[in-house]
């Protein structure tokens, strides 16, 4: 078992080296981890604040006063639900593209900027390991499901 | 660069992959996402109500909130500082050890549960390409660090 305890010291220090450079690269753009992260839930489709609250565990005047932070930047808009008035939907003010040349490092060139120097057979070994270990999460995210029909 | 692009596709599917199964276990154990993240930033070493806010983004009052909450599990404890009693720290009640029996998936043996099946070979190409990977974060977070002293 020594190869995984091995794999498991690798993977927390990958986790606390990105946490951390994203988190200056996030300062240095003048925008904090929680508004990154709801940035992030939205960024595919639009949320409610109750929803943005479930999902991050912090509670709905939290989440509000992010979403008003992120409002004033410029980032995001509210908008009220056409047969509920009283839900409010938070979306982005403008496209993905537009997020992302606003926020380069939350789009897909940052990869490129990140890896840049890395042979092209470097990178397709990392595919190959990233392709293995999403097999493995979405096993897993199957079986957690599995589990919570019974 | 089309290896790269998908690189990038790769990676953004293993975040979403693991923030989506980790918050699904997370739920399982009757913990939000927040006390989690608390929890990761003061394993290695106590931290102010303060230090927790710039971390994450949110107010004092929020941070304050969620360590309410955690040491009503009995996971947390507060403690004023000797020299000055306006400054609290958050510490953790028991051990690491302790913390990972209640709470499996944070602590390193999660890993050989997730990864369960992979052979050795496999393990070990893992091991290499996160070595990797790391060696790349940390040359970034490097750079950044010279940035920041400019």
């Amino acid at each position: 078992m020594e190869h995984f305890d091995r794999l498991s010291e690798l993977l927390m220090q990958t986790n606390k080296l990105s946490v951390e450079l994203f988190s200056k690269v996030a300062e240095q753009y003048g925008i904090s981890h929680a508004e990154i992260f709801l940035l992030q839930q939205i960024k595919k489709s639009p949320k409610t604040i109750g929803e943005l609250s479930r999902l991050s565990g912090f509670p709905y005047s939290t989440i509000s006063g992010v979403v008003s932070r992120l409002e004033a930047g410029g980032y995001v808009v509210r908008q009220k639900d056409q047969q509920d008035r009283r839900v409010v939907w938070v979306r982005l003010a403008d496209d993905v593209e537009q997020l992302e040349r606003r926020l380069p490092f939350l789009g897909k060139t940052y990869v490129h900027e990140l890896f840049a120097g890395m042979t092209k057979e470097e990178v397709e070994k990392l595919c190959d390991s990233f392709r293995l270990v999403n097999s493995y999460l979405l096993k897993k995210l199957e079986e957690q499901g599995e589990r919570e029909r019974k």
